[in-house]
């Protein structure tokens, strides 16, 4: 298992690093630089739809390894990603029905892995994040994963809408856990699914959630408000488990 | 919410607080030292069978917050347990079948907080976790339960296996989560019930899984070796839930 956190720095470094097409999960730029090899690096950036945060000098210097960032440094993803694509192959080539999980606002790394770990076992063919607002593939997320990283693919879409309105087209339903929903033992979640869990303050989102054809709710009898989301994933995850193996 | 962590530092302070019958977590004492009001604070340790460590003065040093411990610190649990009967009497008021989960070497504050919100929203009555080999009910258990620590009740015992016999006598049967276990979908879950859970990397230990009346697997489809704890004990806490319900 590769566990290491890429950070890549200097101006040559980070826009080789673009132009060989490695995924760089977000970039940080000295504020007010605008020189010709910046604007070069921030054109690739922005082809490639990355995450950029312009910031002081202090903190480039304080996240520096190496102490020559020249005004930028990349963070890369430990992990390579997949594409949605990859994804639904693994489905056809083990002849089931695909069985995804999508990620809304997902930013603690622990919950990622876990959740990513609960996908492999649970038998789903891979994991969506969006690339804002969600962790990225770091070493954290790996180390929770304990493994499941190298085996489960996980892809990450500019848009999670748009991803699932062209995965809507391929026949694939969205379900979405919610309090509100009817009791995911009485929702049919048999067939092509993709399953949309939410942070755990906020939920899934409203747009995220008004595109979603079914609402599924954990039942919850206690006091307090939401199950931890790693756990609320494992819940769901396995109710769709035991309806398939039905 | 209380969530302060209580460290009790010097021989009266310590005395007093075990004569108090405040529960003590762990109690450290300085390697070697034996005189009088030592040997009162550890006959009171025995008497509650607290653990206690003999430690070197630098680590004492090192864990001291007012630089005064006197050779002796006692970490108290930032929260009361309950004992077993309570968690009895809370599934005797609700007029339910009890439902407990026990844990069985879960040392992660994270996995114990998590499992204790499971078991809040799942409507188990209450948690049970042995002295030793377990997390105490810290500051940080406290905050991953998201508030359920007040609410659902947690009981300490010196001998798990002993416990479960008591249980048994009163008509609690147990089921263990093992993979070599009957899928859970096909074990009966419907009566009293104890849900045992172990750590990740060794699973229930063998005395623990010897005294259980059932054993449960969660269906594994993937390439890993197993869930995380806490999303494992949500997966088999909502089990018995679906069952309950039909």
């Amino acid at each position: 298992m590769r566990y290491e956190e890429l950070s890549i720095e200097g101006r040559n470094a980070v826009l080789e690093a673009f132009r060989a097409g490695k995924t760089i999960d977000k970039l940080y730029v000295l504020k007010g630089c605008q020189d010709g090899p910046v604007n070069s690096i921030l054109r690739e950036a922005r082809k490639q739809d990355t995450v950029v945060s312009f910031v002081t000098k202090e903190r480039l210097d304080q996240m520096s390894e190496t102490g020559k960032h020249q005004g930028v440094i990349a963070s890369a993803a430990a992990y390579e990603y997949a594409d949605v694509e990859d994804i639904l192959r693994l489905a056809e080539e083990r002849g089931e029905a695909p069985f995804l999980i999508l990620l809304d606002n997902i930013e603690d790394p622990h919950n990622l892995g876990a959740i990513i770990r609960t996908a492999n076992l649970a038998g789903a063919h891979g994991v969506i994040i969006p690339k804002r607002r969600a962790a990225g593939l770091t070493a954290t997320v790996a180390k929770a994963s304990a493994g499941a990283l190298n085996y489960t693919p996980v892809a990450k879409v500019t848009n999670l809408g748009k991803t699932m309105e062209e995965l809507k087209e391929r026949g694939i339903w969205f379900v979405c856990a919610d309090m509100r929903g009817t009791v995911m033992y009485d929702v049919d979640l048999k067939g092509p699914i993709g399953l949309v869990i939410g942070s755990e303050g906020e939920g899934v989102g409203r747009l995220i959630r008004e595109k979603c054809d079914l609402t599924a709710s954990i039942p919850m009898k206690g006091d307090i408000d939401s199950l931890n989301a790693s756990v609320a994933a494992g819940v769901l995850a396995y109710e769709i488990v035991r309806q398939r193996m039905c």
